[in-house]
């Protein structure tokens, strides 16, 4: 009996076994410090773009400089930012204390909607600046900021 | 002559004054440490893309995400990842100690062509996806991976 007992166990263990070789391990759930961590960084590749766009705007104009700033900018609002804004992630920390504003969390979807309007406007920034008209390129530059400054003025804490 | 030395003084304060509305200040030189905070996000923000375009494939499978994922890592590599090094930044705190090993400054060169090879991989496994076949995802995934390890090995400090 103590043999047989023995033996399923063996045997559990071996399909346990077999299964994690065959199978990868699910990637477990982020942390709300990870979800944090991941949205003030693309915050802050917002804020290099941007930086490097208006440097180049107000010094020695690099056409190829804003294409791949705008892309940039474009590409990362595209993927939703508003689903690195889980439930328990309203307050904490990842590379600082979040500074994410209460209201930002019950108006989920207008934050969705002011990304979205960002991800269009630099994708349209990205487009003019193809076409290389310098003026054409500020005046969407401004376009885009004022998504940033809409979006900021609503849902991020004041210093 | 007191009050024409004060009329060319306001003069002269006068035209700073204007020069000031009219043309913007030129934007500053960033700082070592806002160098370092620039491309620790940008790591960070391959890293949580990566984890999203892993959690598809080894979870359930959602093409749009992948896509997005893959954009996102291709736009930041093609922007030249290794502007964000410049002689300076060797030592120092970003959000974080600097990671980035001293052979990666003696080797500027290569770091910058292992990285326009990520934004080759990370391009094509955006494409790769738009064509639907996950087991040729998960292929291209592993190629693109392996670009970051490369890298990795050589020039990230060691935990």
């Amino acid at each position: 009996m103590k043999n047989v007992k023995l033996s399923i166990a063996m045997l559990a263990a071996t399909i346990l076994m077999v299964q994690g070789v065959a199978s990868a391990e699910p990637v477990p759930t982020p942390k709300p410090e990870t979800f944090i961590k991941w949205r003030q960084s693309a915050f802050t590749v917002y804020g290099w773009n941007t930086n490097r766009i208006k440097a180049s705007l107000e010094g020695t104009y690099n056409k190829d400089d804003v294409i791949k700033g705008a892309t940039v900018i474009a590409a990362v609002a595209n993927t939703g930012m508003e689903k690195l804004f889980p439930p328990g992630t309203e307050k904490g920390k990842g590379w600082e204390a979040t500074e994410a504003h209460a209201d930002l969390f019950k108006n989920l979807k207008r934050f969705a909607e002011l990304n979205a309007n960002l991800a269009k406007e630099a994708t349209e920034l990205a487009n003019v600046a193809h076409n290389g008209d310098q003026a054409a390129v500020k005046a969407q530059f401004g376009k885009m900021t004022k998504t940033c400054k809409t979006c900021h003025d609503d849902y991020k804490v004041k210093d």
